[in-house]
């Protein structure tokens, strides 16, 4: 039987390959850069050679490789294998990534937005081993999410749930990339993070992050700023908390999941944002689902959308309770 | 096998019993004034009579009733059978309403939030029968909600989930009666669409309904001056349904469900209600979820809370597949 999978990364900038045991481990890794411009059949190509370069490495034959899990940006068809659009990338519309990777390698091949991927490798390797009901939210150029229920993964009929990013939280709100208005990520993303902090800077607010240029500023110098005691940076750090902290609640009072994870580079604001997301989070949600929910930072970093490519892979194959709901 | 069981719709001002069979079919009924004042031990009293009432009616003995279930206004926990608190009901503090029930009556009885049974029993015999994922919002004094996913209640693990009502769609904005600020209750309740129209004619708004006095207005005043053609009354009935829209297009992003769900008498808004909630979810909603979600008005009306508080406790018997998620 086999005992491995490999996930696969799809990402805007960075292209990344795992093989993963039957323990959720990592025991092999690649990376290319993506080159989105070059179009779909180029990269492909590229997963193609991870996947080679991975087979060499391990040793593994095509037959002890359960299943190539590809995570790509959505919106996308799972069942079918098929991208649908990707707005950061050029040539993906109907694109049926699953069988051209399976052409290629001749390995079986499923594909699953990243976010559900993430999500689901916290889930069973991460910061949500040991419960059933998760939520993740990862943030980013947008803010991505994945919804777990009574340990399964929910996609619904489209596979389009878990779009935590574009809950609205401010009707008639800030424009969203997705073309309503005040989603959360258009309050709480990175760039969000980033376009507030501008903004309040061109209104005069005082910064130690002034002797940059404006465009040049980017969130890490901004949770840097707020961790070295910058007003300013604290501020807008303590704001993007309290929108996801909101979102936080609305998700408790809604699905009353045991826990909610936080991913990205932005997790590194630490307890600012942190203690920011708890309070409003506490102050938003009712009582029982406000307590039980904890908030924490995921665990797997970069990791957990390969150990939750290769996670579900593994796991649908594993039999007849399936960690998805029924179709 | 017992085959019938009694639903108990325990409501602010009336509470109603029925016999419902196998088929979810109601076979007989009775209905008398909570009374809310003379605290719950009364009510407990009242409900023992209703059962008596029914039995004799219908001649079915203690032991051919399954159970009664009992739909009540939360928070409560429905595990233990306890009413934790009632806003609107005093004495209600960690009342044993099950076990009280059982007391009385020699037949087991379970406990479930209100909104909870009437999704329940609209998804089992009414506007969402031949669905798997199914959500409800029931509009009145508040905003209840129930979420239905993969074929069952979501619940949680404090019986919390499915407050759609305290979804946050305006952060910072107007004051909701759990205590949070923006919740789709403050809003789209038939008591804040009340308010909002009244706050416009205060404004100075023309509106047919000008010669009533201000605190005399009723929500079925404003929905029949709306179908009447008045300008105020459909801009107020119309800004409604932009709301509960919003509230129905962020569930299509998080859940992706095939249905959305409204009940209380605000449906009889009618289509210039439900226009507005289903152009206003398309607006915001990705295409494929927002496409999918059918927007629809129950269909049992009155009767939802009854059949859907007895269809969980004959389904909860039926076997190991239980419509409520693993505990």
């Amino acid at each position: 039987m086999s005992t491995h999978a490999i996930g696969i990364d799809l990402g805007g900038t960075n292209l990344r390959g795992a093989v993963v045991n039957g323990n959720l481990e990592i025991v092999a890794r690649r990376q290319t850069l993506t080159r989105a411009e070059e179009g779909p059949d180029a990269i492909v190509g590229r997963i193609a050679e991870i996947v080679t370069g991975l087979r060499q490495e391990t040793g593994l034959t095509a037959g002890s490789i359960q299943a190539i899990g590809i995570g790509a940006p959505g919106p996308l068809d799972s069942r079918a294998g098929v991208v649908l659009t990707t707005p950061n990338m050029p040539g993906w519309e109907n694109y049926p990534l699953a069988a051209k990777v399976e052409q290629r390698t001749g390995i079986a091949a499923l594909l699953e937005n990243d976010a559900n991927c993430a999500g689901w490798g916290e889930y069973r390797a991460g910061a949500g081993a040991g419960c059933r009901d998760m939520v993740l939210m990862t943030l980013g150029t947008g803010v991505g999410g994945a919804v777990i229920l009574d340990g399964k993964l929910r996609r619904g009929p489209d596979y389009a749930a878990g779009e935590i990013g574009h809950m609205i939280v401010v009707a008639g709100g800030r424009q969203c990339g997705c073309g309503s208005r005040g989603c959360l990520e258009a309050y709480a993303s990175a760039t969000a993070t980033v376009a507030r902090f501008r903004e309040a800077m061109k209104e005069g607010w005082q910064s130690s992050l002034a002797e940059k240029s404006s465009a040049a500023i980017t969130c890490e110098d901004i949770f840097n700023a707020a961790n070295a005691g910058d007003n300013l940076a604290q501020h807008v750090v303590k704001e993007t908390g309290r929108y996801l902290g909101l979102a936080a609640a609305v998700l408790a009072n809604l699905l009353n999941p045991e826990r909610c994870l936080f991913s990205g580079g932005m997790i590194r604001g630490g307890e600012i944002l942190f203690a920011a997301i708890r309070a409003e989070c506490l102050r938003h949600a009712f009582a029982a689902p406000g307590e039980r929910l904890e908030i924490l930072p995921a665990a797997l970093a970069g990791d957990a959308g390969l150990v939750g490519a290769a996670s579900l892979v593994l796991e649908l194959a594993g039999g007849p309770e399936l960690p998805v709901e029924k179709a």
